[in-house]
């Protein structure tokens, strides 16, 4: 048995989808046992009427709520009795617990977990690794994007560590193609950032380190693994997803602009909706935090109830096949880590 | 008579885009006068049978080329012969000549520029401004997206100062919204650097500052500038362009797929043609260096003849519109520049 917190408060849609998708990853999953926290007389009357398994749900009360404009500091140092930090603090003290997914304050969750939970032996700095669809029907993930908005080489080779073992561990992708992300391809292009992580990525044998990526070759299927600093990798993947949403949207507006154009719309109402689908980011789990010593997967705010599920059984798949001792022994394999 | 250089070579499709380029913008504008650099034998044989103005079109010969793998400093210092550094010697040494426009290496362009033109008085360093189009039928300007991989909090300020006045008196936008790119929209988000520029800003008065950009809103048409250090802004732009690109890539593909789509798309194909006109950054002119003592435009290196045109053409609006004096007095408001 698994047993997953799930933190049912804090997202766009609470307390209705993380219910729903821990219900739905429930009754998929019968090796899986989940803890909701929150609110319980909210959460009862969600769970009401429903059809579940009653031996591995469990209602974890947790009243306090986090305001939008609360400090991540405050909220881990004042709100102990809010969803998430009741989760965190959790996870930490019962070793029978194994992970927890949240789409509440991406501030707060990583202070959080940083402050409480601490790290993988040998883990300098957690960082989020969210994953995006390729043009090619793959995947590609992005190891920053966010979690560390300033970092040095050595960050920057063990996120290539860890990123490399999760796409291999937890979706199959077999010695990932892992590239720095920079403004060239060619090894001398960048920052003095940039040279220097080059250099040392060329040295990590544990990483299949294919050289620089162009931020515009993110989607060509060429890469599984882009590693970069928090700032920039946060642009990219919030760019990617800004971009292909906002192309949707104005080609959806134009084809309503002519009489011809709806008609062949409704012909490839199909593909339309698959190309949808295709670029929501909702559809690929969420953003995991990789290097605390527990797993912790990070949905997004707007997430709907099937976006969670697949965030619990991201979160599954993440135990399941050991990531964290896997980190662990890699990471070791480089002594003098801090350059 | 507005007189403008054209550098022939170093650009995907040479001699030819460039100089049918210049020979279409020469057409349209009575009031130009175009330098064209490069092998005098290749340009003659380009121009052979053509109809232009011959008393506004100038060869000035300089057959050294560039190769690919040649570094900006040695390009410099070593091929004053080439059609780029030619071009950049003859603006430096020349009052007559207002600009310069190149497809060639961005590297060398950039350095060249800085070593050989040097700054508008007051400013510390210039920055590439390229100009994407926005879903509302507008367009925002990035600055910087190359130039400058490293900054401070004062570079950053002389960037929204020049790009806000370059969207002002270029492309007519008043008063130019202007925001900092960031990883979240709240005055402390980001490393210091974003925190210590947003306060920078907001004391400003030449700039319309309102306050910090996430990068999914990039082209939501609710920004004019976007001011970056030149690692996340080349991020900001490239992934732009490349998802864009790769996204109509994919409908195109699935189209192909079913007979039904096929149709659907055949009813359509007069939009579809727009949306990829209408995402194709070669559309809206060249990167702009912003800041050097005379006018540089870079055109991607994959223009064609008519990319080409439209550099030129916005090399011409900037040098009317009187720009290089209008930064050197709105900079100047800034006595204590470099803190």
């Amino acid at each position: 048995m698994i047993k997953i917190l799930v933190d049912c408060f804090g997202g766009d849609h609470s307390p209705e989808a993380p219910v729903n998708g821990a219900l739905a990853a429930l009754k998929a999953n019968p090796d899986l046992y989940l803890m909701l926290t929150g609110d319980e007389v909210l959460l009862r009357k969600e769970l009401e009427g429903k059809d579940y398994d009653r031996e591995r749900l469990e209602i974890v009360h947790a009243p306090e709520v986090i305001g939008c404009d609360e400090k991540p500091t405050d909220v881990v140092r004042l709100k102990r009795n809010s969803s998430m930090m009741k989760a965190i603090i959790l996870l930490r003290d019962r070793d029978d617990i194994s992970a927890l997914v949240s789409t509440g304050s991406t501030g707060a969750l990583v202070t959080g977990a940083l402050v409480r939970l601490g790290r993988i032996p040998g883990v300098i700095r957690p960082a989020f690794c969210p994953v995006l669809p390729t043009m090619d029907g793959g995947i590609v993930g992005i190891c920053d994007s966010g979690a560390n908005v300033e970092v040095t080489s050595a960050h920057l080779r063990q996120f290539a560590i860890m990123a490399s073992l999760y796409m291999e561990n937890v979706y199959g992708v077999k010695n990932p193609r892992t590239a720095l992300l920079n403004v060239g391809k060619e090894a001398e292009k960048g920052d003095e950032l940039r040279q220097e992580t080059y250099g040392l990525l060329k040295k990590t044998t544990s990483v299949n380190f294919v050289g620089n990526m162009e931020s515009r070759d993110l989607l060509s299927g060429r890469y599984d693994v882009v590693v970069a600093d928090g700032f920039s990798g946060n642009v990219l993947v919030k760019t990617t997803e800004g971009t292909a949403l906002e192309l949707l949207k104005k080609i959806k507006k134009d084809i309503y602009s002519r009489t011809l154009y709806k008609l062949g719309a409704l012909l490839m109402r199909r593909m339309f909706k698959e190309e949808k689908e295709f670029m929501n980011y909702q559809n690929y789990g969420g953003s995991v935090l990789l290097g605390t010593s527990k797993v912790v997967v990070k949905g997004h705010g707007s997430s709907k109830a099937v976006a969670v599920q697949k965030c619990i059984e991201q979160a599954y798949r993440m135990e399941q096949s050991g990531l964290s001792a896997k980190i662990e022994t890699e990471i070791a394999k480089y002594e003098h880590y801090d350059v």
